[in-house]
């Protein structure tokens, strides 16, 4: 295709939003427009790459047999609110009012609408496994878009779902969705960080982030330096510098040891390092309890202290039965930080935050500041598992300017529940192996999921088995942002003078530059460029009436893999033996040097690598 | 692919609502299924279709040098606001408010969102011509979705625009999309009527709809039985049968030979039949006079009639210049309807309705039906052309049961403007060959249309020419519904037993049907679906464990346009000399014979055939 028949506005400024590389370089090659915050317009250069992606993830998808369709991007309210997500999913979910004043939702993904599809249409086991597909428009509405692209409002994604039997089945295909994953990153020359929910330590995993690093990433990531453990700060483990059991052995040989607990006066110390300094201890010896409010909580708390009035309800008919909201004392090593994400796992809540003074106030029947788990009533405790190897600590004891000290657990204090909610971070030792872990960030381009029968169940989907009996079937999630991955390509492929685009996803395979697109110059530029579409390549020959610098500079910024230059010198070129011999001149974006080669051979060394880049 | 391995639900039962052949098929082969009112989702399938008929598409579009770009679904508001179309859309704009308040749309057609784009990027005639396209989801709020995908709420669309520097260059790429259209429609094999708006025979049409046949059709459509004349019936115009001028010459001649008009009592007189036996005359000798209330009224007022307290103003800032409302006599032949879309393209008004009982009454100081065009001063006076030759007619006298008789255009009433404004229907002449008229429904496909210079000006959208002057492009715009092109294609291609696709848009190319799939007609049919897929064909093996008459008419539901037929009984035949001579059933799906051919030159045949179908 010639330039001067596309439309590729290239720019040499970059405006003043775009923060990172990929924003910069694909709104400076002419790739993408901005319509609105978060919505962005890709031009043709940009699209060639985004289908390019596409395609490959098609391919991906159909080799694992998952089966494409289309369903609508508007889909009926009715659908989120039989799943309870209507209410669930908050401001980001885009709801619509038609005329008729019917609710409506533009779909940020899809689980309900293929199980509602899979629902009408599944009678018998015969049918499963079933896994679907599309590659669709998607709306989240973002309070804040930013980085282009890459956490735009608007976006493709490719999500796939799959129905099971049995968890045999679907974890055969969670492996074949972690595989075909694999494949799309590699193809698309991505170095990604597949993340695990879990070590693997505790048998299985059922759910795997694909990340890639970022400096503006949303994830914080921990890894290994000694192995290939890799976490989701939200989700992240790491092995225990305290013992995690604490026996009834252990305690009472702490009962022996350690003086009775005492209550002291703490006049005038307010934080944990004033504590610390007037007890002459350190911050591993405290307890630091906070009170928490939760939403949704899901767990049973009809045995647990100070929750004896609260009821359970339902938000909407597909919504499971939660209290509305619960209070909780969560006691933790001084020196660590409650996970937010991980204790709303363990208390199974769609929401939890630091309770209001006033609330702390209610619950510890002191001022805020000296909560303990020492005797206190109002509240279930929650032992983050670093606390029950603290036999000789120092905590709250709930009241104004008066700590304990020589509070041993089992001993002084017991937990309503323990779990793992500390936030892990750098420094902290794996999990796995025990090695040190170290801190990076990352964006996710892909998750794969095992649902289970959350959706199935609330959406009333079953089937028969052989025998006739009826059974809701098990459920699986895969998705992969087309936009982000894109972006994330040119994060990790440019330079300084642009984009410098692998084979699989540039917009075209190459360049031809003329110095002057004229007289016999224009000749051996079309027969090259006819050559090399016969071939099968795809061309852009920059027939503009520019500069050369100008072309140059503009191959450069629009990153394609090869360049050819072509100009009257080098077509002069005359061999050793005085028989004419003309050259082109040959250069690949991704290195510096660029060589001369015979111009009846060059369509052909070009071809031979685009196609060993393209096998690959 | 094994029909196993893919999710084909086919159904003998017809939803309720699907009266149209395309909705009954398409639902019953499981190429789609209706998430809501007006809100399909594609299965395997129908996607497989959508994407051929997607494709066509983009290759035409691409073979004349339109550009394809990705504007994002959900577009911001402000744009429509800037273009007007936010208020003069109406109800079937599906308006959303973000979590910030922000308006949103979700795009109907994107006239407003091209132009944007291309106003930041345009500066110089050299850009220009620009053609752009997408092919992407578009959404209506249809009040009455139905027919399936034929009327959905969301649907794809083609749409493309194009800008110019100039009414030559406009029409040049206009003549260019009407004949990539020409073969988007012959290569999905569907007979369509291209209807310009006006006959041509006034010089140069800037619209073209290309319709097809359809007895749901939202469309009447007049049709030529001596050329090819064919209109909308909202445009539709015809051969005057009285003589369109009349000149003062003629109105001297009327006004001797006429009787002075008089004023005659009709007492108990309520419609144009009984005035007709009333006076002994035909409906052709009445003027009828109707009072109708316009909208946004363009057309220049400060002269007319009844209009002098009248005062234009702009709905919004993108918007032309209006009278919010204004009303008019309109006088037609009695025995003609007046052409509402006609009528408010002539007052340049986007809507006109009957006035109300009270303004009929205000306006012709008189009760209901005795309004006439003498002496009406409280309403400019708009007559059909077919008024101007009459000269001596019955019409209203402004009075209770009080006609005029003897009434002559020119001598008794004039008009404050003359214009054709009256519904053509079967049985009028031609106004390119005088031949009769005749009547069809039919349905959009497509729409090719000479936009001018309303967006790009009420945008702010200007170019520089060569001497550095600045200019508004003038623009086209171009679109085809996919949904609706499919289910056409089925329309017009199936018969009692299911689809009959044409290979461009099947599919699949060949269904290898065994009557059991095991044993040797196993391996006859794996080898088979093997050689027909090295020759590029997309086959579909009926692998499942279905009695032959099942799978039979599964085969002929779905409409795959070749069928081999593989048995044990065709496998064991032996020539005439006795040597073994293997066979298999071929069949074309629009054809009732199938015949035998030997299994080593069955899939050549088909594939030869498939090749010549899709070069064609």
């Amino acid at each position: 295709m010639n330039f001067s028949h596309t439309f590729i506005p290239t720019l040499r400024e970059v405006p003043g939003d775009a923060v990172i590389a990929s924003h910069r370089l694909m709104f400076r090659a002419g790739m993408i427009r901005k319509l609105s915050n978060g919505l962005f317009a890709y031009l043709p250069l940009g699209l060639r790459s985004f289908r390019k992606v596409e395609n490959i993830i098609r391919e991906e998808m159909n080799a694992i047999g998952s089966l494409e369709i289309k369903p609508t991007v508007v889909v009926p309210g009715e659908l989120w609110k039989e799943s309870g997500r209507w209410d669930a999913m908050g401001d980001a979910l885009l709801r619509v009012k038609n005329r008729q004043g019917a609710d409506f939702v533009v779909s940020p993904t899809a689980e309900e609408a293929f199980t509602g599809i899979v629902r009408d249409e599944l009678s018998s086991y015969r049918q499963l496994p079933l896994s679907l597909y599309q590659i669709n428009t998607k709306y989240r509405d973002e309070i804040r878009p930013r980085y282009g692209v890459m956490r735009g409002r608007e976006f493709v994604m490719k999500d796939a779902y799959s129905y099971h039997c049995d968890d045999e089945s679907l974890d055969e295909h969670y492996q074949a969705q972690g595989r075909a994953y694999r494949r799309i990153f590699k193809r698309c020359g991505l170095t990604v960080i597949p993340v695990k929910a879990d070590s693997g330590a505790m048998g299985g995993s059922g759910s795997e982030e694909f990340m890639v690093e970022s400096e503006v990433g949303d994830n914080t990531l921990l890894l290994c330096k000694s192995c290939d453990y890799a976490a989701n700060v939200e989700k992240a483990e790491c092995k225990l510098d305290y013992s995690p059991r604490f026996s009834q052995e252990m305690a009472d040989r702490a009962a022996e040891n350690i003086p009775p607990m005492e209550k002291i006066d703490t006049p005038n110390v307010k934080t944990i390092d004033e504590l610390c300094t007037f007890l002459e201890t350190d911050a591993k010896s405290f307890v630091k309890t906070l009170i928490y409010r939760a939403v949704n909580v899901e767990l049973d708390l009809s045995k647990a202290p100070g929750c004896e009035k609260l009821a359970k309800h339902k938000a909407s008919p597909g919504a499971p039965e939660t209290y509305p909201e619960a209070f909780f004392a969560v006691a933790i090593r001084g020196d660590l930080d409650v996970n937010e994400v991980k204790l709303a796992a363990v208390l199974k809540a769609s929401e939890v935050a630091l309770a209001s003074d006033a609330d702390v106030e209610r619950i510890t029947a002191a001022p805020v500041g000296f909560a303990g788990p020492v005797g206190l009533p109002a509240a279930p405790v929650l032992l983050d598992q670093t606390v029950t190897g603290m036999n000789d600590a120092v905590t709250g004891a709930l009241e104004k300017d008066r700590h304990y000290i020589h509070a041993c657990y089992g001993r002084d204090f017991n937990a309503w529940l323990t779990a793992d909610v500390r936030t892990v971070k750098a420094g902290d030792f794996c999990p796995v192996c025990g090695g040190e872990l170290y801190e990076k960030k990352g964006n996710e381009l892909g998750h794969i999921f095992k649902l289970g029968r959350k959706y199935t169940r609330s959406m009333g989907v079953s089937y028969l088995d052989e025998n006739g009996k009826s059974h809701v079937p098990t459920m699986g999630c895969y998705g992969i942002g087309l936009d982000r991955t894109l972006a994330s390509i040119i994060e990790e492929h440019h330079d300084e003078q642009g984009i410098v685009w692998p084979v699989s996803s540039a917009p075209f395979h190459v360049i031809i530059v003329p110095i002057k697109y004229q007289g016999q110059v224009k000749d051996v530029c079309n027969a090259l460029a006819a050559e090399l579409e016969t071939a099968g390549l795809e061309v852009l020959l920059d027939d503009r009436d520019e500069r050369a610098g100008v072309k140059f500079n503009d191959a450069d910024l629009i990153g394609i893999p090869w360049r050819i230059v072509v100009g009257d010198k080098n077509l002069a070129a005359v061999s050793s033996g005085g028989t004419p011999a003309p050259k082109v001149e040959l250069k690949r974006r991704s290195e510096k040097e660029a060589h001369l080669a015979d111009l009846d051979k060059a369509a052909a060394e070009i071809a031979e690598d685009v196609r060993a880049c393209l096998a690959c």
